[in-house]
């Protein structure tokens, strides 16, 4: 291990892209598609993820990055007197400096459990909403934004989706689920939400692309035809439309085109496990279940100091016990050397890699 | 001449990147970067635009796109009460979906001449607006927008930029100039405005890398530090911070180290010259000078068919007297065969290439 | 006439409220009424409103001002891609601080002839905006926005009103109609647009409060119902819904219950044609046909210097030739004994008031 | 009691204006006014007011309601990405159908006590937004926005209010109070904020009109000049700017002329003290202190049955032990007769009225 270069686990958009998308980058190149999305590689990607989520009706756009394809989107979905039901841990409730209010739009917060909203208290809300007789003077909540898997690396269930559905049937809500880490979900073997899942339950969510091995890119499955009508103008007119539409159209090409999406899902889940096992072996706590491909642990004084001069982490917040909280993320470009390098920091010992 | 596979001179960005920056994106592929822009290559492409800029103190920021990067650098450099002046035929005035509305401010729009707004035009309606006793009704002229070379491939020459600059000091308006196609204009026998002139006499202007042989990126350089406070965050607020802001970093540092973006726009322009040459030479007749890197020509019906079914190029208008207005874009991936495979089309004799 | 009060002619919208509309404000003035236009007088104002409109299904809502009732119904008019099509002298275009955009929307702006947009204008620009091949960069035209009487006190007749509807039909576009000064225009002589034509061929329009003797207050028609959907809730939001919604609605049940709002309009025109009249017994020329409550006159240096220091008009422009254009306004409470005293300045002979 | 009738305590805005402010509106009804608040009743409004405050250079403006000025005046005074830190009871919260967030600016909402927020709160969120190194992702807290008295009828004491403007200045916060039942506040026993300090602690505050006697109407303070620059082309681009604004200036000045406003807050306050006295004597409990002018009371099955049909009230909101929660608000306009008939319902016995 380099004294110089702490062990990276800062984040699962640290390095450029899987090799395979680079190679196919580099095949194209002297190509020369139509510009805005409507050459033949974003065609083709867009009938890969057809066929994968079985919805061979749904719209496909690829945007760039994740507050992007948050914003547009929503602000799409959503009607002028309409706001988006988040918890308040949610992407967009904090971590988007106001892109959804910048489109016009209340978030309306709601306290998470483990990064999570429950169908009951969403349901209690918007029954709330409804019954209160002052209700033309307030925001009608009319999208509930999820993520799969959430900003802690948890995981919604499929009854907890289909729980949330029905919600949102009830009081003629959209389901809209945040999929900048989907592959990690997707890999995760806790999960039993499928990409067909998630385009029978949502009204729109996105595969991400940008944290699961892509230089950029999300690719927003609207699994309706006319969800959102017009949403390519709407796009340019947020800025959202990238010129060399290939860019993007390759890259999901090349992640949907065989397993390397789940590939790349599944190596950086391992990892991440080996990693939350390595820190249990030495004692210390997991904040939330890892489940994909973020471990969120508490440090002690001395813990922290050690590790934060040989790694790369994420602060995440301070414990009223002194400890702090940081978070490790992994990816495909998550080497054995890394973990190992941390895992005998740690003193512990670790299942063999792959 | 593969009859299947027209020529292609739809657009200057219909194929990927220039070699070099695929090469230095796969390079630093494995490198652990942090994220959003802050990482060493983009640091050290802002430090080689100041340079080329001879504006040391110069903040520079990497955005995706055009469109975006005018919607949010013009947003965050006018007052709520401001708007913008540019020309009828401006990229903000009539295609970019209206982003500018979208954040809230007029475009006041002129009528251009070759595609530049003239200082005494602009002159003349500030002057009108300050002495309108009812302006305070009225939405404020705030900034310039011009875009150099313009949407017709023309150039402001340095002394129209200085008037210019000049009635933006006299009526307190801001200078910003969109430079997408920048390469090309820098490129250009018959421009004498350099990039330390845009530093000194724009307020904020743009070094277009999508148009100019990048997979995406402009960099947005505000010459004067602190022109607009906050704008990593505005930009967040937008969409528009890529999460690996290496990618754009890593793209204009390899444009910008050496002369790879002037050789880019030289080869493009003089493409464009012997474009331009064949069309005169078979009295077709040019609608604007052409002096970068597009040529803009009227076609009676019988070339038009010919070379629709021949050669990609972009409609622009229909004339009354039955022609029909084309544009042909160059870049750096157009090669000699294809231009001389059009000129051949055309009958005429072309220059030959280097 | 007293030497320090000039007589006032500058705006339509200078003195309080017709006596009559006082009297009803005084006498409801201790009823306990719901808010928000919840109220007994705003629904009989509706009821009134939908019979002179001839429009029984019409839906009908009290906003305070001009600019605040364009923008907000505009907004709910359109969708996000769309934009309004107005002329240049349109108060949308230019006298509302850019309201409409401030709402995300753009201007696409036409010349106007006698403050008017001419059908076959429109039909060119919505047929070269569907042929453009690019339409997906550029704002939609969605609305047609005019106002009866124009900004130049001019009128559209019935068959300008219907080509402009078939027009909006063949384009899906909206027709959306400002009257802010409508008394006058349905007072006119040369009038021939009715209310129940307004209602039959817009898609919303409003009858004006403010400049028609009201203290405030515009009441915005949508002939079909559901036409905006939550149109309560985006006044809310807005900051355009009254508390004490009665105060608007009963000054419309006084407008509209009888024919006040028709003696209003008929009085001031009247007026405005005596003075009228009296310019051109002068010799000064009309810039705009005087058919409403607005007389627009040129003005060589002598008159100007005479009149200004006798009378409040308002500046309207400059002219090449040196005169000055002013504009002079008539209401319900322009007196007899003042248009009299206009007319001595200007040493004319008027007809006799009534 | 007319058995048809019910008392009306559902509001302070449920009759038109203060006799007085009539009157002044009829005896100023034929002057020739100019507009847009540029009239002599407006400017003696503003001297007025000034003179109140202690505040000689403070800048004055008439907006129309209380939702159009907190929207207006935010948005003026919170740079793009800042966002406005609120009680979850504060009305830009939740009863003003995302006003604040139509102009593009997030409420940052808190957990109220008796409607209020606590310094100590605020400066914990402040400080931990400072120290989160991702705070350039995050909204920043801009202003702090208060209402005095609260949405509950509570008020600050002039150390709390202290308290919060050192926060603010602490962490580069403005400082907004919302004064839509300012008057109230003014005139409660338990007040010790007057309004020179207002103009001393806070940025911004409004004195309502709309909830204290007059037809509609806020005056906006400025306290320092130069806060919002522009702020009349603000108004006007958010379709706030009265064209006839000697409307809102003369009831200003009636309110503000003498003592009207201390007249008309006294008055409602000491009939709230008489009504909650007679449910407090009826065993009823009062959910908030009655401070001002609004007495909140939970009210079992039976009492809750019996005076709805006898009584106009507010509900508020159902209690996990059955019982409901009204609002009852009284104004210059509650009448001795009504107060009684209530407390004889309630059985109660009641102090004289005045």
């Amino acid at each position: 291990m380099d004294a110089e270069k702490r062990l990276p686990f800062a984040s699962d958009y640290q390095q450029g892209a899987h090799p395979r998308i680079l190679e196919r980058l580099a095949a194209a190149n002297m190509e020369a598609n139509p510009g805005y999305g409507t050459d033949a590689h974003s065609d083709h990607a867009r009938e890969l993820i057809r066929t994968a989520c079985n919805a061979p009706q749904a719209e496909v756009h690829f945007l760039v990055g994740g507050t992007q394809a948050n914003a547009v989107a929503i602000d799409a979905l959503l009607a002028p007197w309409q706001g988006v039901v988040a918890a308040d841990s949610g992407h967009v409730s904090i971590h988007e400096a106001g892109a959804i209010e910048a489109c016009g739009h209340k978030v309306i917060q709601f306290p998470e459990k483990d990064g999570k909203l429950n169908a009951a208290d969403v349901d209690a809300m918007a029954t709330s909403w409804e019954q209160d007789e002052n209700h033309d003077h307030m925001v009608m909540p009319g999208l509930v934004y999820i993520s799969q898997p959430t900003e802690y690396g948890t995981l919604y269930s499929l009854d907890e989706l289909s729980a949330l559905r029905a919600t949102c049937d009830a009081h003629s809500m959209k389901l809209y689920v945040d999929g900048a880490r989907l592959a990690y979900a997707l890999a995760a073997p806790s999960n039993n939400v499928q990409l067909s899942d998630l385009a029978r339950l949502a009204d729109a969510f996105y595969i991400g692309g940008t944290k699961c091995g892509a230089l950029l890119g999300e690719a927003m499955v609207f699994p309706k035809p006319s969800t959102c009508p017009h949403f390519f103008t709407l796009m340019k007119r947020r800025g959202a439309l990238l010129a060399k539409g290939m860019v993007a159209g390759i890259q999901f090409e090349t992640l949907l085109d065989g397993d390397l999406y789940q590939q790349i899902g599944t190596r950086a889940v391992e990892q991440a496990g080996r990693i939350a096992q390595a820190f249990q072996t030495a004692g210390c706590e997991l904040m939330h279940p890892q489940e994909t491909n973020q471990v969120f642990v508490a440090l002690d004084e001395k813990r922290y100091a050690q590790l934060s001069a040989r790694v790369e982490m994420s602060f995440w917040e301070q414990l009223a016990d002194g400890r702090t909280v940081v978070r490790l993320a992994t990816s495909w470009a998550t080497s054995d050397e890394d973990v190992d390098a941390l895992a005998a920091l740690l003193g512990g010992i670790v299942l063999p890699g792959n």
